[in-house]
């Protein structure tokens, strides 16, 4: 229960602030607008000493200067507000474009040279401040991995609200303050993510203050929001449970009255978040019928590079779209361009602003919230100072006895649900389950016996497990799953995200952003480790029911794996112990990303307890008793296999080929750890070339059959030694609505292809056993057959076990 | 100029329904439902003639029951409207999963049997249809191409509205129904597609009529929207310019006050979108500071599973997420569940509906629109049936002298704006480009000298190339671009994505289901070809200024190529001249997805009009101003190169070896269709072994300078003769904001790696040149520091040319 005793609910502050009040904001502000214009322009002369002289100046001019100073106008008001109210923040910003907004203020806040520590408080390091920004080996453009204070590198839009939620839930004293570009609200997961007001429970997540940053325009045009009249964007948030208050600071000129304007509606915002939080905490709590209060949202209308050149070359630039990136160029050829350039600057003040030596002054110090309260230094906005290790039940105890490999049908998901459940009861305040309504769906319903599914809107009698608290996140996009997750994880928590695996490619592009924000995360010595994302895959490629051709794609792995090799992680357990010893290092597993696939449908069980813990551990295995080998002796061929599905066909395929061709040695080999396949210098978990040649032999040919599209197999392995014989089978874009079995025959991955494949290849075999190699094609011919005729498997393959 | 002369703007409609109306809006319905559950559940006994017996019933039942009502529910009343109006229609499903309602509507218009012809009007073929649903060899259960009528999947929810507005443009007289599921509401793409009638011009384009389908569930969950309170949702749409009209049928009891409450409310929608029209085009035109008025919307409320069984063992299930599936399942071991099944069934009197021979009713066939005007008919809905070529301008006329290969430097995509013009002035109906607020980014500007941005809201004097009607659709929204694009394509119209390369992710799952639709389309003689989707893909990985590693991303070729080859091209243009006889190329295709990756920067152009032809006819070939071979003898080295950047590295490195081992042959070969690499049995552009190996040898050694991932060329080539000679040079995922030849720097694939790499591949130069290698090495060093100390790059690099 989050503590509610040591606030002051009816602590009043003044909504209208004296002149000196305003002095200090402006002087925050122009302090941080003026390190942001050096950043972009200047590689000297940092403080203006001298006349601005074209040497001054960079020599490629590069950033975004339009959405800077609406940044840093919030800023300031946040810190303001921090100071006053001793209230946790984080400063998440949509335009993370305005990366020179983040360093500005994290270096006014003094910590960007307490994390780097070869800057400090002086003229000097000022220069070298403005000269890495945007430069051959400097800082990205961008609120990136490398600005402390961020957890949203707002490159690619329209993530930032989703992440301030994920960092809110679960951090019951903590406003994430989200800056929302009017260009990003045009985006889909943006547009989605204002209806996460129905999963905030105000008792136990914190709150989120949305400020829409509406200066106008986007890159080149005028936005949805900025040209719809007041009216229709109060009826926009309201529809979606907001209680949007309007900052009008758009004629740009009296800054006085927008810095009183925001001031009190931030005021107001921050009273009545707290007004929500202490009604919810208060212990009388909602009833099921009631409808959620609606959250505070800020609209920001502000000039487009407000405080920036108004026109250049006779057109205007500060409140139009030509505020976007650099407004002034040519610097270096127009000295028109150079005098603006600096009749800007100077228009800060910076000699106010900076003491002799270069240091900050005074009275900006003094204007900066104190330690881990300073946005920018925020412990949220580096999780790992926050990560505690989850208490994880011991997965021995969910693991399933296995009398003998290949006979007992169990379902995998929901054996892991059970162990996830133990999971969500060790871990109450720590761990989520993330998942676009697909949690029972894919068979994780255990988890329900221990927590419910958050939810804030009205519960009706008819709902089942549906609360105002729980950890179990459910809302029909997986964008918002997985940029909560993101903010989740990147706060200090840990959690997975489940979904169809077909669908998951909906968020191809923010794994992209996420393996990337880690591949440069660990780079980076001060920012501590965090909880990797787990992606837990399920309803995949061959076990579809009511669905068809649509819901049947396998390459997100193939996705994931271009991703730097240290950060990605991809596991194909074969059941369900394999699947929960999988899970088990995953929650372990920190600033990876895992995906894990696996199946739902009630199928065999292969490995026992010990057997599974050591296979998993190995990664990849001879499946002694599913092979034909003969101890000390080469095979004659190797039946590879990862995906439980495919291991499954494999295996009957061995099967078949032992009892109809009972000299034959064969191998089988299985790789739940489907990175052991790559070569070790691409992959740490690659195999040694010895140990794969071991297994794969040097010169016998391999069918390999694999979950997923057969390429990725040739491209993880072309360096092996015996890859000329490598042969696979796996997902050929051959689906429909139809049984599991007529899948498989349909992208020959089935256990009859399988063995054709081995007569076709082990040398000397085809001719000898033609008719063998025909029964096969003719039993395959059947199957088929038989599926349109009855409409479902044949028995022999349905109830197949390898005790037949 | 829209003809809007023929109809009769007040021509009106009772809006009170007459009993004989009722009960023939209920007739359908009832029909519609009845076919509906007997594709779910009956192999036989289609017109329960007997009592319903277990092997009637099919052995998996399969399929999506708690949507399917509804549509039924809406498509009977559009289909009043249609024969009412004469207003030609289409139907676009979001809950796609309600596929039988699609089957069965098109079943009772006749298209069925028109399309499937061994599908007749009688008891055989009833049987049959009710068979093949969800079954091996059959359709598939959802609104898939199979489906006559349908443009939209609906598999992978989120895309229904964009889908039409997609066909709504350009098409003034259509009005496309689209349902719109409360779950699906959740998703991004659907969130923001709302917004789309911010580029609906209602004098040039039809309309879109959105019903909002609040059944109040999704899988396992409530939906948001249908929880809140209507105030809440009329706030939501009317901020989203629509005005909604709300029909409550949720009791689900009095069918009759459902018709008439529905049939009132589309009436007023269709007269309203009627006036909306025929204001805008009576010619007096709105004055650019207008806003757009409000578009009609329905949202209806009703009961998921309508019809369906109320309770099953005790627990309630019409009008609960339990409807969702299959609400009856365990028909063959539950004699009372086959009780409960036949009395539903027989809840629709289905001896009324058909008659003896099972042949529809005449008092059903009566009810259906005619001829092309059946939704399920419509040529919009086959976008073949409507296509007419482009005109394209002559692509010679824009193809650039180049007196020297090398030597003069131009930006392709600024030249390919000009060509993209004068196809816009040739195409003012039946061509848009589509793009996430970057085409001038991306350098297409040119455009706007022929056309405009299509806007609805207010326009202001600072605006330029803004206008209510245009050929290019500008919304910082890659899901709308593309979701646009695919309904205005599958309605017969022609257009292009243009798009950063590293933000195309954003879409990769809605590619993924435009590929798998166009495959099954191939499939299907009586869907006609349509015009390909072509992506225009700049600002890539090797190109960024202002952005940095988060806009570098080059997987989206990795990830088309996963689909089926049949559909999928990707193109590499070197220059302008190949990037225009490219895009000539992919805008004359059919059934294709062309993916066309090309710089926006000034850089060095290689190929005149005549070899830029002739190359790009080819899609590969050999250098030979660039190597230097001796005619009619192998080469010491190929390097081969694909992609504008990596080939001016492999030119350059080409050059070095030149000039420093001038008794080194080697051969330059580059590709531009980079599905030439792939061996033919794989993609149909594959180059025949021989050829491949007359261009690559087979036992030389290869450098390979890619544009995307490395592992991608080793995926494409496995199989052929040199493979195993094969070092592929690529982006590794190293990135930051920095200067372009730093980019190439860091990951190995400038100019001076290249050289190394050859010297470290071909026999006996390593040891020979160490000191040569070790020039390389330096240069890269100096290269490298260079950047860090001017913040631009060496001008021996940024100038270079070959002519050096
Ligand atoms: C998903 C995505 N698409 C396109 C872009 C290219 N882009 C960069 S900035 C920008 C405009 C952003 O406008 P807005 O959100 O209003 O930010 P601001 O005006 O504050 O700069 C666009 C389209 C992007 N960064 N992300
Ligand atoms: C993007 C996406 N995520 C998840 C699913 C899985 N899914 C299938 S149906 C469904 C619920 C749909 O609910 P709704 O849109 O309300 O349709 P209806 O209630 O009419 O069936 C879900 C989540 C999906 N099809 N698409
Ligand atoms: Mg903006
Ligand atoms: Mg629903």
């Amino acid at each position: 229960q989050p503590d509610s005793t040591d606030h002051q609910p009816d602590r009043h502050r003044s909504t209208t602030l004296t002149d000196a009040e305003v002095e200090d904001l402006e002087r925050w502000w122009r302090a941080a607008n003026y390190l942001s214009v050096g950043q972009i322009y200047l590689r000297d002369n940092p403080l203006l000493r001298e006349p601005l002289a074209p040497e001054h100046v960079k020599a490629r001019l590069l950033g975004h200067w339009g959405t800077t100073p609406g940044l840093n106008f919030v800023y300031a008001h946040l810190n303001r507000a921090i100071v006053e109210r001793d209230q946790a923040m984080l400063f998440v910003t949509g335009p993370g474009h305005g990366g020179p907004a983040n360093v500005a203020n994290a270096y006014l806040e003094g910590t960007y040279s307490e994390v780097y520590t070869r800057f400090g408080d002086n003229e000097d390091s000022l220069r070298r401040l403005f000269r890495q920004f945007s430069y051959p080996g400097g800082v990205p453009s961008h609120a990136a991995p490398e600005t402390p204070g961020s957890i949203s590198e707002g490159g690619e839009l329209g993530y930032s609200l989703a992440h301030a939620f994920g960092a809110a839930f679960d951090n019951p004293d903590v406003v994430v303050a989200c800056v929302v570009g009017d260009g990003e609200a045009e985006t889909g997961p943006l547009a989605a993510s204002w209806q996460s007001t129905a999963f905030l429970d105000p008792v136990h997540d914190g709150a989120v203050l949305p400020i829409l940053h509406l200066n106008g325009y986007k890159i080149a045009n005028p936005t949805v929001l900025a040209r719809r009249p007041e009216s229709q964007l109060r009826a926009y948030f309201e529809g979606m449970g907001w209680a949007p208050r309007f900052v009008a600071a758009d004629d740009g000129e009296d800054h006085a009255a927008a810095h009183r304007a925001f001031a009190s509606a931030l005021a107001e915002c921050l009273d009545a978040i707290r007004g929500i939080q202490d009604r919810a905490r208060s212990g009388e709590g909602r009833g099921p019928g009631d409808s959620a209060e609606p959250w505070p949202l800020i609209v920001l209308r502000s000039p487009k590079g407000w405080t920036g050149p108004p026109e250049v070359d006779g057109v205007p630039v500060e409140g139009t779209w030509r505020a976007h990136q650099v407004p002034l160029s040519g610097i270096h050829e127009e000295p028109g361009h150079l005098a603006q350039l600096e009749a800007w600057l100077r228009s800060y003040r910076p000699e106010e602003l900076f003491a002799h030596d270069g240091g900050r002054s005074p009275e900006l110090v003094r204007l900066a919230p104190r330690g881990d309260l300073r946005m920018s230094a925020s412990p949220h906005a580096n999780g790992g100072r926050l990560l505690r290790d989850l208490t994880l039940p011991d997965a021995r105890a969910h693991l399933q006895a296995v009398e003998a490999p290949g006979v007992v049908r169990a379902g995998a998901m929901g054996v892991l649900g059970e162990w996830l459940r133990e999971v969500v009861r060790a871990n109450p305040e720590t761990f989520r389950l993330f998942g676009p309504d697909e949690t029972a769906s894919n068979r994780l319903q255990a988890v329900y016996a221990a927590t419910d599914k958050v939810w804030q809107e009205r519960i009706e009698g008819v709902d089942e497990h549906l609360a105002r608290a729980g950890r179990v996140m459910e809302v029909l996009s997986e964008h918002l799953c997985q940029g909560w997750l993101e903010g989740y994880l990147l706060s200090g928590r840990h959690g997975v995200l489940n979904s169809y695996e077909a669908f998951v490619h909906i968020v191809d592009s923010m794994f992209n952003q996420h393996a990337k924000w880690l591949k440069v995360h660990r780079e980076l010595p001060w920012r501590l480790p965090v909880a990797s994302l787990t992606y837990l895959l399920s309803s995949h490629v061959w076990q579809q029911d009511h669905n068809g051709f649509s819901h049947q794609d396998p390459g997100f792995i193939d996705h994931v794996v271009n991703k730097k090799a240290e950060v990605v992680r991809v596991y194909l357990p074969v059941d369900a112990n394999t699947l929960v010893c999988t899970m088990d290092h995953c929650l372990r597993s920190r600033d990876y990303v895992n995906v894990v696939v696996a199946g739902k449908a009630p199928a065999l069980q292969w490995l026992g307890p010990q057997e599974a813990r050591e296979h998993c551990a190995r990664g990849i295995g001879v499946w002694d008793f599913a092979g034909s080998e003969v101890a000390g002796e080469e095979p004659d061929v190797v039946l590879g296999c990862a995906g439980d599905v495919p291991t499954g066909e494999a295996v009957a395929a061995a099967q078949l080929l032992r009892r109809d061709l009972p000299g034959l040695r064969v191998r089988v080999v299985n790789a739940v750890d489907l990175m052991r396949l790559q070569d070790p210098r691409e992959h740490p978990h690659g195999l040694p070339d010895a140990e794969f040649d071991a297994l794969f032999t040097v010169d016998r040919p391999i069918v390999f059959a694999y979950h997923g599209y057969p390429w990725l197999i040739h491209r993880l392995t072309y360096r092996r030694t015996n890859h000329g014989n490598l042969h696979v089978r796996g997902y050929i874009e051959e689906g429909t609505t139809t049984t599991p079995f007529d899948m498989c025959l349909r992208n020959r991955i089935d256990r009859y292809h399988l063995a054709m494949d081995v007569i076709d290849r082990v040398p000397g075999l085809g001719p000898r056993h033609a008719s063998l190699r025909q029964r096969y094609a003719d039993a395959a011919f059947r199957a088929r057959d038989y599926t349109r005729r009855h409409g479902e498997d044949p028995a022999e393959v349905s109830g197949w076990t390898l005790g037949d």
